[in-house]
């Protein structure tokens, strides 16, 4: 069977060899416990350090900020379950369009009395002017993701936090704005200064590190209170004994996917223009419009998106009908209709993920493909 | 430098080679997202499937109630926090001498209102007459460890459970009886169909698997509800891409693990009997009494322990002065004093944790350098 191609980097990437390297060798040198107090324990910590320090510089922020965890889902879910500890609920604001992880801890946030409301995100975008509207006096808490998985839409993550701070100013309490960063990672100019939020969630995986590992940017330790220090680790924020390997190879594939970065997305923009105009020239619908990134193309053909990724997985090429993690929901709101593009639209949705490893060769498969399962 | 002598393998294990190769091989052979609908992603999530028939069939248990998990301080954190969906708190019964991923807990239960009852455990044992009459009709939770992590103390869990079981039948609800399970892991006779526990946590790290992969075995998928179900992967229960490379190094070493079990324990055993005899020779106070397993000898020598544990360190001897875990926090109540065996003894108790790996000549060096360090 040829080698598959490709077109679902945004559900995860297959770990790069730099990154598997880096975990072989760093299980093997740094073997033992870094919270042990003997020497080889200590080395393994100073290991870690090296990796906060080199991931801090790499997205330009202080290594205090950055805290490991087992992934996006768990940095997610760190700050979440810390408005649990709040006294008084307060307003919780949520863009309709964030991820399952994020969007599954509304149940819980209404049990405990948060008022929830969410944002619409017409063709993916959040509205600022959204944000100013249902910003009250009891608003504790904003939770925009920086780049959609399903169409790739940038958002405008600094107006926001803008529209949060000066809101805040006339308030007794602050807001604390969370912005899910994991495909904003490599896919953009990511600024997390410059942005102002107070905290991120990233992923290992989704730029070709290692699973079960991943981390929170916190702009200040203070804003967010675990449930439980468990074992005191990373700053007592994270328990758990230190997975030295996976927080190493996450620093490599960082470095790797920041280098020549630009010219890299450059590349990626070619074959993804190149898509885009063949499928409008095949009549489809392009749910990916004005500010998205190359890295993520998403498109309405006129066959069911299941029927069509099943056909196109028949001739070994890899695309999405939604997330990945959407698949495992029974049902669920989709989320090119919560994004306004209409149900017919929504039915026949797919989404076509690149990574700079995809070639123009394979855009050319990809089309042939789609032309014969969806034209005939 | 000579290899270190490594006793301390209650804190982590170094990755087996055939851990770390089957890590290798599957990151390679299944790179795409389980959860992902095409061919090559379905083929992932029958690997996961593969290790969790594995896995169960070595626990003998049901494949159904393995849940992967990013390691047991996660699968703790699941359980407990679960009891935050309850509306009316109860009485959770928590032993006095469990991990800090379990205790760390306690303030949370009860800032929601939790009647929190700590159990005591005389050298290291929890009385079932205890647990007895601490069960109030409020009574909802109870935890305590299969094999405690500082001195191997192995809990008698189906005395308590059956004490657990006979209450609840005078009562409208449940009690649901949580066991952290980590330390019994191959360090003992783990049963969990014949313990009866509702819940028991794991980490593969423990047992030369990788780090960053655990699991929670729930005799009963509706015992608990997250606080969130995620992406909805490992049946809603813990979200985040699946960690297939992790689960399959994971299924490997519990494999590797369980082979010729019983003889690697007799030979550890003859390590441990002699690691005491001599202890007992040099003066030292053995603080691993009764029904301890042969894998955690912990002793008490007249110099603090910390001291201890650095001459040691210098000389590439590796023992632990408490849990490495315990290391994070800044002070904390020392496990051997709350087990009753006194401060003095306390202050200069070390943990000497073994595995199969470690030789009878590990040993004699130990004892050479015990002896030259605490008595000169």
């Amino acid at each position: 069977m040829p080698m598959p191609i490709y077109f679902d980097s945004a559900a995860t990437r297959p770990i790069s060899k730099r990154a598997l390297d880096k975990f072989i060798e760093i299980s093997n040198k740094y073997p033992y416990n870094p919270s042990s107090v003997y020497s080889a324990g200590r080395e393994a910590k100073k290991e870690i350090e090296r990796c906060r320090e080199k991931i801090s510089s790499l997205l330009n922020v202080d290594a205090k900020n950055i805290y490991f965890t087992s992934g996006a889902t768990e940095s997610i879910s760190i700050v979440f379950s810390s408005l649990l500890w709040q006294k008084r609920p307060g307003r919780a604001i949520v863009s309709a369009i964030e991820h399952d992880a994020v969007k599954s801890f509304i149940p819980l946030l209404k049990d405990k009395g948060w008022d929830v409301v969410k944002l619409r995100a017409k063709e993916g975008f959040v509205d600022p002017e959204d944000l100013k509207n249902a910003i009250n006096e009891e608003t504790k808490f904003v939770s925009v993701m920086a780049l959609n998985n399903v169409n790739g839409a940038i958002e405008d993550i600094k107006a926001l936090v803008g529209i949060s701070r000066d809101a805040e100013k006339n308030m007794k309490h602050k807001i604390l704005f969370f912005s899910d960063s994991v495909q904003a990672l490599g896919k953009s100019d990511l600024n997390l200064k410059e942005s102002d939020v107070d905290a991120a969630s990233f992923s290992a995986h989704k730029i070709a590190g290692p699973r079960g590992i991943g981390l929170l940017y916190l702009k200040n330790r203070d804003l967010v209170r675990p449930l439980s220090s468990a074992g005191g680790q990373e700053m007592g924020l994270r328990g758990g004994t230190e997975n030295v390997a996976a927080i190493s190879a996450f620093a490599e594939a960082l470095t790797e996917c920041f280098e020549n970065r630009k010219e890299k997305e450059e590349r990626v923009k070619e074959i993804s223009d190149y898509i885009k105009s063949e499928a409008v020239s095949l009549g489809f619908s392009i749910n990916s419009v004005k500010n998205t990134t190359p890295y993520i193309i998403n498109i309405s053909t006129p066959l069911p998106s299941e029927v069509l990724t099943r056909m196109l997985s028949d001739k070994g090429i890899f695309i999405s009908s939604g997330s990945a993690c959407s698949n495992n929901a029974k049902k669920g709101e989709n989320v090119i209709e919560t994004m306004g593009f209409g149900s017919k639209r929504a039915m026949g949705s797919v989404r076509i993920s690149l990574s700079d490893e995809n070639t123009i060769s394979d855009a050319y498969e990809l089309i042939k493909a789609l032309k014969e399962a969806a034209i005939g």
